[in-house]
């Protein structure tokens, strides 16, 4: 394989999607979003045809161009999606990457007055637009969300709210058990603030006014901000820590709402949408850097817990990180859609 | 210095002591326990002159012995606290030296129905017996207690229980604030317990049988293991884990029993009691590796708020981790002595 | 800034290159190579105007379709260097993107009969290449190097080979100093061949067999070999290791060859070629994860013992590690530029 | 077994001796030194008996009085070589604790005119003064030497200098291959040096004039000054560097010096003498920090090289690092115990 470049054998549309939803975000994040749709090989030459479809979304910080991005030794998952349909490996689908950027690098999928109505984009917008213009099967039972990390959570979260909507989804690393994955962050983020005096914004100043990344503290602060943007925002847009930025304490009040989004304590409130579904994949290394494994444990014991049957589920610990797991993503989409193409 | 001995200007008595107390105490451990007590420089001179005291109390998996122990380049507390009365920094007084080990390495300094009553051993046993064959000045005023990491936690919180008894406390990165402290390796023995099939006695049995710590997870499991044992034993002495140990999800009900021995939790129930006291000293290394500077600084945080005076209070985040900090004790000693001495 | 595109003041234009001296190497490894030769804005608005040339080769793994990766919050070097010729920051230059990816990762811009004659090819096929096609200032005051990691070591050592070609360089965390570099990593090897029976090539079978870079020794052991087969193949191409497999003894003979290899050793060698040059950028992360902060201090020192002026010379040690560094590109682009303009 | 004390079965005799060799020293230390004779169980009971003996030597920065030390679910190995002789798991020994601590926590157990004639103390001094006194078989054949990392060197060197001595020895991940266990630490502290001007002296007086240890770069720069106090210190006592301390450029005639003491490159010089011992034990962690493993592996090499037949060989890597493996030192104990009794 040559490492530079590869054809597919699909087709990879590379749309603008302007959306009335965004218009007007509080963040000023363009309203106007690439949506790239992937057809498998084949769409073309067989013209009635309807597919399943399968919505991608990113982790945190990640935006629908990194997709292109190329690792050595390693195919871009564009590619190795492509070449799970090529070879046969599962019936043909039609494949969606959702862009969910925003200016504190990303959304968590959830409609916020501190972000914008990002789940409502991808249910209401995103959603509609792609079923009016591709032949897919336009029913939740033939319509998957998959992604990793922030992804994985909106993979897990969506269904749950709109099983309308979707009948299957992947989690790969998705965010859940918050004491896990968030809480330890809050006292890396309180460390850090003690440069700042413990203000969150005088740290987001400086991280604007200067290269991304170059102080240690930048990945945890940036991440207790947005997703506090994405989950603890008050009603005029202002994001409320889910700690005191001193001590680390939890704020009860604030901290609850973050947990009114945490997929594990979501489960039994949407036990009948989650019954509903066809396929359930969770996966995520067994040496997660945010503990995610065993966030993907207890998500599954809750999904047992409110009767989801063990036959919809795919669950998997690998040997790995968070990092460098892309390589899983193929290994959903061939099962999802082995799941919905029927 | 010589590394391998030192004289003392005090003397050391090294002591056994029987205690009623601990005498069948369910994990069989002995109640006859090493009991030592430093008399400072001057002490046999003066026979009419009485002293200020000062209870010092040990970390997991600590014994009273290990005092001795001699690292490279430093002195034992033991002579760095000779050293402080030697050089006259702070007013003579006497220092005890108590032991509070268990199977499980450590008691956390509380009556508990799964290890013993290890606070009443101290309060109702160790200090009258002290009282009794040393000059002490035996009110409250003038009784301290000191102590690093779970012997910071025991020092928070015997003056909060018997303000009748202790005036004053020193806390070196003492355990609080324990979703910061404790959680992260709730998931940590979670992982570790996946070669034991979820099974913590599984893990005991194992770790009993060999070398101790000869693989990376026993000091999170037993520190686990142990400090249930002393704060979510059942009435029969059955250990509760305050979570799953497949998934890492909190038992609430158990979790509770855990939160109501925070100390940052315990001040606004024990107000009356810290506000009474003459001393705090609260320290912790800025990089301590159980998030316990930002316990220091939730302690501190919480004394303020109910009203405990700053000027009782010395308090200060210093470079450093959780290891190799006992060069601070004789800091906290020498402050201590300087404020219960009159 | 939108995350996911950027439009160029100049333009790129990505060609591909027939490669004589590269047909038939030893690897397999194409001869037909991607080139990617950007114009700064006027370039085409100027017709009669010459242009001083930059060029620009690879770290380790890298391949030129990498540049196009984006990361979060910052932009590719493509963008920024755009922006250092649309801002003004220095004066106009052609930017030539080099590939010299193989089958094992690079080719540490060497001729070896164990990877192919990546020197030549790019001295003697991409210099006249492109300045047949585009309007450079044809001579060596006019043409720079540069490049990270194997890149810089690269940009190090063709000016000393070829002064006549190349009258500038920048290097950024570039290979030298190899006992600093490299030889941790042939312990780290070792340890990991005990798992294939000190084989290296069984290995390699089975990286080649699965996905790359799900186990953790890959990184090391794809390295170890690569640049063996730069350094030290034999005539026939076999590649030899330059320790025993086993032990991680040095094989002296082999040893040698690396070591004529190292530009601090090399410098010396060639200090009339690097007292020729114009400019000579040196920079380093202050904590590289493979010391070349040593190197880099090595390297100038070594530049300085053979009189190679401080006027020409930048150095720099800045906070960081050798990941995320790319931010410092457009730095030493801009100030080459200054130097080889006139 | 209870944490704090331990009765051994056998005695330990806890001398001074007056060391004549050690008299002047050149960094003052004390030439009375501790020294430590262990008899077995029956030593008294049998008074024409005689037995063979054990030298146990420490590691950088161990002086004697650490053998003293406890820790938390272990015994120490004062307490667990009496175990091997007390359950007779090995025929009985006099083990005897010599301690060659010096100013900058060891001596390598070499003669040098950086610290003192420690060598020549052990082996002229030491010993003749343990056969004197106690019922030793006094011939080589009769006499091992074992330690860890330096300790570890310090058995490997001492019979290759004093076959007549000593017929026998265990290397506990003992210092050896330098380029693997030394180098790397060069760089460490060659970054750390730059907090002081490039100068060593200037972090002594520094770290004299503190607590120890305090500042991260303590450990490697005390071991790199160390170690070239004993290696490579001029006739006149001054200490130099193999490195430039500031590029990490190794400087060849001093590094040549070290090498020169390197246990793996002194074997082809000593074969005869290896051939001559009755034992030797080698082991190491599988992840030893600081590459001893690895050197383990080139000393069991060389020896196998130069024709010490295997079976006075007991070689192992065991899963661990370099610290808390002293459960190790019973095991070789009683292995050379076994070997050196007949």
């Amino acid at each position: 394989m040559l490492p530079w470049s590869a054809d597919l054998a699909g087709r990879l549309d590379e749309h603008v999607i302007s959306s009335e939803l965004l218009r007007g975000n509080p963040l000023g994040d363009p309203s106007d979003r690439p949506l790239w749709v992937y057809v498998p090989p084949g769409y073309d030459a067989e013209p009635d045809r309807r597919y399943p479809s399968v919505y991608v979304i990113q982790g945190y910080t990640g935006h629908v161009a990194m997709w292109r991005n190329r690792t050595p030794f390693r195919q871009p998952f564009i590619e190795t999606a492509d070449g799970v349909f090529a070879r046969g490996e599962a019936p043909p689908a039609i494949v969606i990457y959702v862009d969910a950027w925003t200016a504190y690098g990303g959304s968590q999928f959830v409609d916020s007055p501190g972000t914008g109505r990002y789940h409502s984009y991808l249910c209401d917008e995103v959603v509609p637009w792609v079923d009016a213009r591709y032949r897919t099967l336009a029913g939740a039972a033939h319509r998957a969300i998959a992604g990793k990390s922030s992804g994985g959570f909106g993979a897990m979260i969506t269904p749950m709210l709109r099983p309308d909507l979707f009948g299957a989804l992947a989690t790969h690393a998705g965010d859940t058990l918050y004491e896990q994955c968030y809480v330890h962050d809050f006292g890396a983020a309180t460390r850090a603030l003690r440069a700042y005096d413990g203000d969150i914004w005088r740290w987001w100043d400086d991280f604007r006014s200067r290269v991304a990344f170059t102080k240690e503290a930048d990945h945890a602060l940036l991440g207790v901000l947005g997703v506090a943007a994405c989950f603890s925002a008050r009603e005029d847009g202002a994001v409320e820590l889910p700690f005191d930025p001193r001590t680390a304490v939890l704020r009860p009040e604030v901290w609850e709402q973050w947990l009114a989004w945490d997929p594990v304590r979501m489960v039994p409130r949407y036990a009948t949408a989650l019954r509903s579904l066809r396929a359930i994949w969770i996966d995520a290394g067994k040496a997660d850097d945010f503990n995610l494994d065993l966030g993907a444990e207890a998500f599954r014991a809750a999904l047992a817990e409110v009767g989801v049957p063990d036959e919809v589920i795919r669950f998997e610990l690998f040997e790995g990180t968070h990092a460098a797991i892309e390589y899983r993503y193929p290994l959903s989409l061939a099962w999802l859609c082995q799941r919905i193409s029927i």
